[in-house]
């Protein structure tokens, strides 16, 4: 069993384990801190790879960790291209940008999907984040296909509000599990730059390197 | 010959071809004026696939358009990792999105890299560039080697610094030269999405989606 500076005791399941917090989430905390002045700092871009091997880049807006764990949260439509992507080739990196601080965050790990048939522990965090979501946000879940041509009639984008207790069945959960997050500070003196691993003995180390 | 109504003819080359200016690109101009009050609106996040299949996903700045192109202009260190990665798979998306305004847009191509010893006429588009970075823009391309083991020593990011007419060698002018392009306008009713696409007839569509 690891026991490390980061580490808390937890009891999940039966199961007596460690549950490390990464080091570099006091990181992503005060970045969180530092720009919490803008609604857009916590929208960051996820690269997947299509099945033709080229990759695919769009902004997502971060959920928060999943309880006890380092994963980062976050939503998608099972009707998006990015679902059967990820199916694919579960391997992402996003990339964070924080402006008022100056930073940024890459981090890249490989990608859950927890869609309405997942009869994992993970479905109850699935209902969980839809329970949190606004009625707006809950409300594009029930327009039209997304990437499809363009529904003319306005009406399709003003569907009854969908129930805020129960997901929609597109509704998906999705979760970044990072083991490689690089940390750049364009305000340091002159830069500073920090990468975090996560190595075969689940530990994470840190390493500077130049900017 | 193609002549749509974004066609203009220009001579380049000894070749009379029409050069055309893509639809895409006025509502690029649009955004970049409606958000000119933030410096960041020119930073967006390039996807590139390493050699390990995997994704990779870094913010580069946008350095505008090369003259009588549709290709995006940045700037790399043929030291970085994304120098090697964009040799062995010149695909790549990136994903700008616009505070001020809600837009996001998502530009997939594929890249060009200008490196000291192309010897086509990119070389003097490269040079132009480097003329036109600030003194701190060109330094950072005499610092120790990106991603490498951190150089304590502070003198060795204030080295002497470079000649502002001659690029140092490490110095690359990259260009994306895109073949579609994701618009989605968050405040839109509800939301507008439209994707171009550059067609086998070497002309560019433009379809509304739903977003």
């Amino acid at each position: 069993m690891l026991y490390n500076v980061f580490s808390t005791e937890i009891f999940i399941q039966g199961c007596n384990f460690t549950m490390s917090l990464a080091p570099w989430r006091s990181a992503i905390a005060h970045s969180l801190h530092r720009n919490r002045s803008l609604v857009y700092a916590r929208y960051l871009q996820l690269a997947t790879v299509r099945a033709n091997g080229r990759p695919a880049n769009r902004t997502v807006v971060f959920r928060g960790f999943l309880e006890d764990t380092n994963q980062l949260k976050f939503i998608t439509d099972a009707r998006s291209e990015k679902a059967d992507e990820i199916q694919q080739q579960p391997w992402a990196e996003v990339c964070w940008y924080f402006p008022n601080s100056r930073e940024q965050f890459r981090l890249a790990g490989s990608l859950t999907l927890v869609n309405n048939y997942d009869i994992s522990d993970l479905q109850s965090a699935r209902i969980k984040v839809w329970q949190e979501l606004s009625d707006a946000a809950r409300l594009q879940f029930a327009w039209p296909d997304p990437g499809k041509a363009r529904i003319q009639e306005a009406e399709a984008f003003t569907p009854p509000p969908p129930d805020p207790t129960q997901p929609l069945p597109n509704f998906c959960l999705l979760l970044l599990d990072p083991v490689q997050v690089d940390h750049l500070e364009l305000r340091g003196e002159p830069q500073n730059r920090r990468i975090y691993h996560f190595d075969e003995n689940q530990s994470w180390s840190c390493a500077e390197v130049n900017p």
